[in-house]
């Protein structure tokens, strides 16, 4: 695989194509974090990209992005300040200075706001990040799963007031955090599992900003079928070709929850898919036959463009394609199961890998 | 004005029985505040009642209590280990050794808790607080008026979860304090406005805790008549002696809103008196007319002990004497008024000092 070493005008829409992707509906609108990103370029010059082999060991790498409901940051853009205010606290409360950004999580705006806050403090970020995807709570990062503490962590608004959390565990950070961006008026600017270079190796999915560039790629170079040459390049099964003929959805609690309807045209006519969505798409149902299910991801296409639609933007009358395909096999091991597969957003169903449901139907 | 230097099974329940009259209603329940004091002191001796002329000048000053809604408060308790987590962390913060704890507000359990918690960590309770009664909200102290910055500010839960804020100013400390407060399950203990004993003598009611146990002496001294000895003592208009014929009050938001109706009874039959209550007493009414209204302290007693009744006690049916008496001069400047006047709270009544408002009826 390519890596990138730089990020710039050149290849952020194609970030931001692949992050919208990987963000499996949630993360934060995609083009919210592009302009951010495009703005910021233009005035400190294009974002570092560094491999963590090429970082110190000891040095402090701070994962962050922002946290709340998705269906808020397409009004809320926040002032570009919330990087420079994380890393100065995440620096006095560790007494060590940041030598990276890091995303959180690759999914939606959160795979690129991190860049953005990186180049106004002259710190590369790095290629890797803590999901592989994009996940609705805090402490389903794969820091968790490596025994990575969450805290101290720190959120902060474009007011500039900085909250410091020393919850006693990753759900109490979460739950802290949660409400105080629904304070902030529904999002706030977060960092949370600071970690040194040398953990962050064996603690993050690795190359997931290369990883999505090359997924935006795809798109803008397929000069015919976009979808078919996305689906070949994630390996991905098509659940269903059709149209979204019902969006239930509610903000709630600092969440996107609700579940939508696409009904198959074409070749898949006479078929119902039904997506059951917290901030991001976990399941996929047709009738009771499950079809995929998370830490796997489920993404929603439009079915011309082959462009993720994000989960707030979701409407009656989208011709879309959903897809799915497998996530890091760090989410399939019995510690990645425990903190983000199904029983942990309160499903029944047991996990399956989804090419085994799609060999099956 | 005798003054208390020490805090004693001998004179607590005399201290919760004036914070009780001086939380107009709220300030959370004074028995679990005198519960508290008297299992500290059983565990670690004596509080010892420091006057502020006797303080070291720059030794610093940690004003404390209890946020949250006052209904939660009679089910939770706390550990008593909150107090020791806020100093230290204070001290952390300031870089300052904290010499004196002091009471927020002297109104209800948050006038005795903090003397429970000075004495586990080896301090006193200065007689001194920032209120010179209760009131609802964080920044509606003293302080405020006085300039004293109310961050960093710090609270913590009986689980050992830790939350610090740089709030951008005490409105945004209170928004802030209150949603975690919520979701530590309604109640947090919390320090903010942290000064020097240099600033607390001028930014401070004064020898509050001595003034508490007066009030609290009066009622355990009085041998008939005990609701004719307070009165006299606070030199109070008594408003009505009735029935609580209504009392409507939810929690909301880290509040209690509601009001309260009392009907008199013998020569005040034929009256009704209605109290708008947010967490405290703020305003009482007599069909349009108004009897007595925030910062002036309204306080509902039981007609026959004298004995408070908080907000979350109010009953159907009990007999009760609703007193008046005025406020602190502070809270009757203009900054005073800014802060906690009538149109602090959403109300459009003038204030009228209660002295004048009685000699008017």
């Amino acid at each position: 695989m390519e890596r990138v070493t730089q990020l710039d005008a050149s290849n952020l829409p194609a970030l931001a194509r692949g992050c919208a992707i990987l963000g499996t509906g949630g993360g934060g609108d995609p083009d919210v974090g592009l302009l951010m990103a495009l703005q910021a370029i233009e005035e400190f010059g294009p974002v570092t990209v560094a491999d963590l082999d090429d970082l110190p060991d000891d040095g402090l790498v701070m994962p962050c992005g922002m946290v709340g409901a998705p269906t808020v940051g397409i009004e809320k853009l926040g002032n570009g300040e919330e990087g420079v205010r994380l890393r100065d606290r995440v620096e006095a409360l560790f007494g060590n200075p940041v030598v990276a950004l890091m995303s959180g999580e690759i999914g939606g705006s959160n795979g690129i706001l991190p860049a953005s806050w990186a180049v106004r403090v002259g710190l590369p970020v790095v290629d890797a990040d803590g999901m592989g995807r994009a996940f609705p709570e805090i402490p389903m990062m794969t820091m968790e799963i490596a025994g990575i503490a969450p805290n101290p962590s720190v959120m902060t608004d474009e007011r500039g007031n900085v909250v410091t959390f020393d919850a006693v565990d990753g759900k109490w950070t979460e739950r802290l955090e949660r409400v105080v961006s629904a304070e902030f008026g529904g999002k706030g600017a977060s960092a949370e599992y600071m970690l040194t270079v040398a953990e962050a190796r064996a603690a993050t999915v690795r190359n997931t900003i290369s990883l999505a560039v090359r997924i935006g790629r795809v798109l803008e170079e397929a000069e015919t079928e976009p979808l078919d040459a996305l689906v070949a390049e994630l390996d991905a099964a098509v659940l269903i070709r059709g149209k979204v003929v019902d969006v239930e959805r509610r903000t709630t609690g600092g969440f996107v929850r609700g579940s939508a309807s696409i009904e198959g045209l074409g070749e898949d006519a006479g078929r119902t898919l039904v997506l059951e969505i917290q901030n991001e798409n976990l399941v996929a149902l047709e009738g009771a036959e499950l079809r995929a299910i998370v830490p796997d991801l489920i993404s929603v296409l439009d079915v011309e463009s082959a462009e993720a639609i994000t989960t707030e933007r979701l409407r009656y009358g989208q011709r879309v394609a959903v897809i799915a395909y497998p996530c890091d096999p760090i989410w399939r091991t019995p510690g990645g199961l425990q903190l983000a597969g199904p029983s942990a957003f309160g499903y029944d169903y047991p996990y399956v890998p989804v090419e085994e449901l799609h060999a099956r139907a």
